[in-house]
């Protein structure tokens, strides 16, 4: 079990970990169909859309485009994906406030009990690729209750970049082992690990929906494994 | 009366405006008088510490001193200051706590109630020349409800400099006349009036305590004049 008596802060990956995007989307998506009189399969976007959305911003990392913030990403393969789904009967002002229900992405059940129950002992935060508007709002539609809002928007990069998680650490004035990454992903509790971090790995065998069971095997160890936030809270003596 | 329809944000200022560093500072200042067998006049102490914050400030923004953090400043401040008045028993371990004071400021009374009910129809955040951990820290020891905490820190310059009210709105993805920003201190408001924010001048005619009530009257004209967060709220129709 993790010695606890160093960790001072929480940092939190937040889509798939901390909020269910794909049925949020899906939900919103269907109704539009009912709106709108589509035919949309919205399970397929979600993950069309979540799936441009590494490439688009590796094309930003390596400078091929330029900065873009989250939104931004999202919009681009947004309009992209309309064509690709032939929906054409959209208004500026519709596909928006689509491209908006990133701010409206709903939690895990476990997520808003085992973050309040975290927030008594530890300052958490997220540490996400949102931008901070995304977050914000996200946070206040969804009742997540961050002590702070870290995005990487405010330098300009992306995770696993390390400068990210570097950020985070300085300006909360602590030292890497001082603070547990937490997330679904292993690539991101990795690159967080390499700089010193604690890390706890989320299993969410549900974020790709029933039909795509992702692999959730640890490819190395973590400090923390934990079945959901509540969870967590528990291992971390909360 | 301002129409709010607009309104989606609102940044505070937060020494003076939101907390009493003064009470505070007196408070723990005449503990640590028991403590270590000290005489310090601790009002004359909160003064003169709050004082040598805006000249060092000066001195960063000027290029004369580099880049260092509220913590840095008021560190190197707390040092010359024990030295003035002769305190010279303190341990390093308690020089830093005391340097810490300003992570522990406690709200005014109608701070609380009043951020928590403008909360649920507006986003909250600090827009304070503090650092991150020291607001993060406050915000988790006095219950204050941010939603978001923006710190000048990230980029490196202080209040008034317009890039920092620009910051908060760009990273709020809003327009400048769509955040309110709330503070006690004119060149403050002023500052965010100029780069076309709404503004609100909220009273504190005790932040330097009852034998330095400083002259309130309004220099220009801000959208709110209150009383207190409280009165705010209700203002705003919250």
């Amino acid at each position: 079990m993790l010695d606890t008596s160093r960790i001072k802060a929480l940092t939190f990956d937040v889509f798939g970990t901390v909020v269910d995007y794909r049925s949020t989307i899906i939900k919103e998506g269907n109704q539009l169909n009912e709106l709108k009189g589509l035919q949309v399969d919205w399970a397929k976007f979600a993950d069309a859309w979540r799936g441009s959305y590494r490439p688009n911003m590796n094309h930003v990392m390596s400078g091929e485009f330029p900065w873009m913030n989250l939104d931004s990403l999202h919009r681009m393969a947004l309009v992209a994906l309309l064509k690709e789904f032939e929906v054409e009967n959209l208004t500026d002002k519709e596909i928006e406030h689509l491209n908006r229900v990133w701010h409206r992405l709903e939690p895990w059940g476990d997520t808003v009990p085992g973050l309040n129950r975290l927030k008594q002992k530890f300052t958490i935060c997220t540490l996400s690729n949102g931008n901070v508007s995304l977050l914000a709002n996200m946070a206040k539609h969804s009742s997540l209750p961050w002590d702070v809002i870290f995005s990487p928007e405010v330098i300009k990069t992306y995770k696993p970049d390390p400068a990210v998680y570097r950020m985070a650490i300085k300006l909360l004035d602590l030292e890497p082992d001082e603070v547990i990454m937490i997330a679904a992903h292993q690539h991101d509790l990795q690159a967080a690990k390499k700089i010193g971090m604690k890390t706890a790995y989320v299993l969410r065998p549900l974020e790709y929906g029933y039909e795509n069971i992702p692999n959730l095997v640890p490819e190395v160890s973590y400090d923390v494994v934990a079945r959901d936030i509540v969870d967590l809270a528990q291992q971390l003596g909360v």
